[in-house]
């Protein structure tokens, strides 16, 4: 079984952290057969944690996790910080293949979503709230 | 003529402020004949603030430009911060018609975008690096 944890910053604002895991049940919808597990994982300031989060998956029955950085810029903590917790999490679960994804900001498709979302304003005419 | 400005948090790393705008050149050549100019805006610790980015599009020609922000999560700056920087563009630009547009993490499309981010790194064997 294969398990999607989708790691966001956290936030000291609940509400964001909220937001991530309205995102990762959408996604758990979305996922079809690819993932039967989707969860939030946080690398600050919320829980899970990325080990825990993963654990959370394995408990599950995951024999497979895919470590998903939801961050936008190639910072510290995409190249550094994720990367050592994926480290303690294989650590944790030699049985377990977890595998840390591209973050999103590395999305190519990126660009035409931006895209998209410009016209949508710019041709409606601000009634909308 | 019509601009787009993209609007990000701003790091004290300059790398992380350089993808943004080498994010926005990509957005210049996709763009096609919707925006005439993309450009980079930055809410906090890099340039051009929000303002000055409008009036860097004002003094190229733009009679509309369109503030996208490049966040993920709806927190204060979205809500608040992004909103009150508009306000000001426009008291400095009232013959212009300055839009804001949703912001990144509101659009319906990520969740396809890091399905498929998920998908490809799961099928690789880790050799890319």
């Amino acid at each position: 079984m294969k398990a999607l944890l989708v790691v966001a910053h956290g936030s000291r604002r609940a509400a964001s952290n909220d937001e991530v895991r309205a995102l990762c049940e959408r996604l758990q919808k979305e996922a079809g057969a690819e993932f039967s597990l989707v969860r939030a994982g946080f690398l600050d300031l919320a829980e899970p944690s990325i080990p825990e989060g993963v654990a959370q998956c394995v408990r599950r029955g995951a024999g497979q996790v895919v470590v998903l950085p939801y961050f936008l810029s190639a910072g510290r903590h995409v190249s550094e910080d994720i990367p050592a917790e994926v480290e303690k999490a294989r650590a944790a679960h030699p049985h377990v293949a977890i595998r840390l994804a591209p973050y999103l900001g590395a999305a190519p498709e990126i660009s035409g979503l931006l895209l998209a979302l410009a016209a949508d304003s710019g041709e409606g005419d601000g009634s909308s709230g």
